[in-house]
């Protein structure tokens, strides 16, 4: 610790990154740098965990108060993250070691990891590795993903965002295929992310009110996909409707396990089929019923869609940012804001904590009664719960047609250390 | 003609389908239902021009206004678009008979028929008929089209929102892999609509203003596909900005004319692989390189996105609908009115008009000094010739979270003729 008691504060970023996931950092940020009584320096990792463990950090006190506003509406990841699960203590001590002595170095007290359960579980080992190796770091995790998937939260800040923009989809889709049927595509399959958890198929769900209003079928990862029961609907789909819109989650498999997208094609070259489950599903359906379809596959698209977040997702993404801080400077270690539902309907929602040791490594699947007992749409409860999470907008500013985003200048932090540490 | 001189105008929708087609519609039906003293009834085909042939009408002075006027921010064909091409009249007379037959019946006088190149080779067709029949139409072309690639017209309403849509995504997907680049995804490829011309894969150029920005290539139909030339510059990204963007058109094609999503693979039963270029470029890149890539489809989400659709697009869109029918009522006959570019920056427009018979059935391309010397991307007069197009926002009206978008009541009009007619 320096002479006046202050303690660098260290922001990173850990995962695939979401539309909203620099809204958190810009509460993380801002918070920071505002309380100059505990906090004095404020940086981030260049590449997340990698710019701690190669002393690459950026000083967000260079940046500008603009910038650092900007990061609220800004999608992807300002700092850069990483995929890079470090691995147990017994398995690899020394890169343990590497990040207390970079904290050490620096004079960092503070460890903000902005991520999924992985990143809870990295959270929790190095506050438990700093307090035995004499060097005691507070660290709280500040709650990301997509995939709505972290237990103990309501929620996850990037799950609405991408929940409105697949329900947004889903529904213009819709009404594009529906004027054309008659004559043409009958049939249209969308697919969206969640490898192990259907909430943004479940999303879809949100795009129809009405009977009969898209989409008609949606496939869970929850839901073993049994072909001809799913072939039988979707003729009944034409047939009631004209056409047949379905999601696909990548994460849709068969009652043995194996994924959709991986379902055993080969090309000439003995190749595996290029992946995808909507090519899988829209063929399985020309095959059988000859309808002529159209299949989209949104990937990044869906993750990265800022232009049309929900408002609620941005302003819970902040606010677990800001809690992060609070948390902290309050004494509060190895533990993680939640977003605590008080009220559906209007929704009233407040931040709560979690230790980190509840969450690491946990997945909060879909749960049956929120899936209708055919297996293919959502229920009441589920659209009760849903619902909320994508309401109101937050657009971007835009200049010359499109959105203004900001990009963060990245200046670094002159290295203390003379050692190297190769990832 | 009835008595009071007043003559019943029948508007379709044909073709693919828009996120702006709705606002012609609503330019036709607004200036229509205005125009009192000339027009009696204004009606719409139920699924374009079946609804003429089958006379299926649908009686526009049955809905209320705030249905018509929500129809200016609502995607899709609300009464139904088709993918009927006409024969030609040596082929099918009969066709072109009933047509006026069914115009005949309902003292139709004026057709406005809302297409892309074929279209306007129906109206033109329509025209003539009815002149050789004795029963004269004023038949008035309304160009859409998501490709732009209309003749004699600066631009067609449905291609800037597209453009805007996909430079949008683009840009989003870009910080999206740049922030994950280091560790995971490198290579990202979006494969965007048009299959003849690249007008949507230029504006995916858009996206970035800096060099290294994203799309780092864009693969155009004009532009022979050569797979060495193009590894090469996607090793050369990723060796310089540590990541590449990729944008290809579904129309891309070898120099042999093949398209890259025909590139002949075939699964286990010999069927041919399920198509998408961009699988088919990704894996290209992964066989060579080994780079970790992801892809993205838009398919009709791209032209459904009214969400994110372009301001100056939606009010062209209303433009060349409310435009037709004074055409219409000047006595002008056969034409289209269209886009005329009078200033680039600032953007000035006004429209104009051009004789169907130079329209039909020609299509505009991508000219060479759009396209970057090397083939991979877009040229300054590109962007200055594109840029107008995506320029301001126009969000539609959200409730609980979703666009609010209208559905038409669809009135039928009463059936006149005994005679049924198969489509």
């Amino acid at each position: 610790m320096n002479d006046s008691g202050k303690r660098t504060a260290f922001y990173a970023q850990s995962g695939g990154v979401s539309a909203v996931i620099n809204a958190s950092a810009c509460g993380v940020i801002e918070t920071a740098l505002r309380r100059t009584r505990q906090i004095g320096k404020v940086y981030a990792g260049r590449d997340g965990i990698i710019g701690a463990l190669t002393e690459d950090l950026i000083d967000l006190g260079r940046e500008s108060a603009a910038a650092i506003r900007g990061l609220r509406h800004t999608p992807g990841g300002a700092f850069g993250s990483a995929r890079f699960k470090l691995k147990s203590i017994e398995q690899n001590r020394a890169e343990y070691e590497r990040l207390i002595e970079v904290f050490r170095a620096h004079d960092i007290g503070y460890f903000f990891y902005n991520g999924g359960n992985d990143s809870m579980d990295t959270a929790l080992k190095v506050s438990q590795i700093g307090q035995s190796l004499g060097y005691p770091v507070i660290c709280v995790g500040v709650p990301k993903t997509v995939d709505n998937d972290l237990p103990h939260t309501d929620c996850c800040p990037g799950f609405g965002s991408v929940a409105k923009y697949v329900a947004v989809s889903t529904r213009e889709a819709g009404l594009d295929v529906a004027s054309m049927a008659r004559t043409s595509t009958r049939v249209f399959v969308l697919e969206v992310m969640g490898r192990h958890a259907g909430w943004i198929a479940a999303a879809t769900g949100l795009a129809g009110r009405k009977p009969g209003e898209p989409p008609h079928i949606i496939l869970f990862p929850e839901i073993p996909f049994e072909p001809e029961r799913f072939l039988e609907r979707v003729k009944q789909c034409v047939t009631d409707y004209g056409y047949c819109v379905i999601a696909v989650s990548e994460g849709a498999a068969y009652p043995d396990g194996r994924f959709l997208a991986q379902a055993g094609t080969r090309d000439a070259f003995g190749h595996a089929q290029l992946g995808g489950a909507a090519p899988v599903v829209a063929d399985m359906i020309r095959q059988r019923h000859g309808y002529k379809h159209h299949w989209a596959v949104a990937d990044y698209l869906q993750r990265a869609a800022r232009h049309v977040a929900s408002k609620v997702d941005v302003e819970q993404a902040y606010a677990v940012g800001k809690a992060a801080v609070e948390l902290a400077l309050q004494g509060h270690n190895a533990v993680m804001p939640t977003i605590v539902r008080k009220r559906s309907k209007p929704y009233q929602w407040t931040v709560g904590q979690v230790p980190l040791a509840e969450v690491a490594n946990r997945e909060k699947k879909v749960p049956r009664e929120y899936i209708t007992a055919d297996g293919f749409g959502i229920t009441a409860a589920c659209r009760r719960y849903l619902e909320p999470l994508i309401a109101g907008e937050a657009y971007p500013p835009y200049r010359e047609g499109l959105p203004d985003y900001v990009h963060i200048k990245g200046a670094p932090v002159r290295r203390k250390l003379k050692t190297t540490y190769q990832v």
